[in-house]
């Protein structure tokens, strides 16, 4: 199953593409969107848009797992990731991937068996699983790829325990 | 000049378009995107997306103003109406139509000369503003004509002092 991982944001947007089957997990591809502040703020979402629409495209995912988020206090922050977050759950509804949704805390279980995991071993275990030579750049790639990886999962078992 | 508003929300986006010449203002259209509980948030971004793209294409205005919202503690309902205005602002810079943001305050301020106006006076007074029968429903659309009103203002002064 290809499955395309989302770490949204609206100044840089992480995304990774793996191909996984059976035990073997591959990274197809992987990156940032990152978009220039002087940028008004829908510009900025026509940028996210435009190159998750390419991304999709390219790669054709089978499915999608976006990071879904908690702010504390920040409604500010909030609003921001919510709109660039908003363009990306578009892009998928509109290419009808099957999409999940995790928080930070799944994530870090799925890859790593322990929910308050610290970023490097988060990091190197996505290096190892993946069989790169390196640590995924920049981190929010890098969490993209840990997205896609335990969105995988998920995907797997709503499958299997479908009705 | 031709302006759309927009009150965005995931449940219900309310939006408006107003002709405005001279000291005339009339309401070309309005009206509300609702969007079914049922559906998978994407899917609602996605109802929102084409609904929006086909008023604009249907009214061609010139200029848009969108509601900027503030939200207290509720970083959930920040996440929430982030998405479905990310999607509206997208919508906007893919039409490259320029656009102004007013806060709620400022809405009232522009219409009723003041800024803690309560609903009703809002809503009697963008009735005589447009010349309407009745109050425009529901109250989305009513507020978003609001917003397309005061939002004309912005944009015309933006005009004046340009370079």
């Amino acid at each position: 199953m290809r499955v395309l991982g989302i770490d949204p944001g609206t100044a840089i947007l992480g995304w990774g593409v793996v191909e996984i089957q059976g035990v073997q997990a591959t990274a197809l591809d992987y990156g940032a969107v990152q978009t220039a502040k002087s940028l008004a703020a829908a510009d900025r979402l026509a940028v996210i848009y435009s190159a998750l629409q390419e991304i999709v495209a390219r790669w054709q995912p089978e499915a999608a797992a976006v990071e879904k988020l908690y702010f504390g206090q920040n409604t500010r922050t909030a609003l921001d990731v919510g709109q660039a977050r908003g363009v990306a759950l578009l892009v998928l509804a509109q290419n009808h991937l099957p999409m999940v949704e995790l928080t930070p805390a799944e994530v870090k279980q799925a890859i790593t068996g322990y929910g308050r995991a610290d970023k490097s071993q988060m990091q190197r275990m996505v290096q190892r699983l993946l069989g790169l030579e390196a640590i995924p750049k920049p981190d929010d790639a890098a969490d993209a790829l840990a997205i896609a990886l335990s969105g995988h999962d998920r995907h797997r078992m709503r499958d299997r325990w479908a009705p």
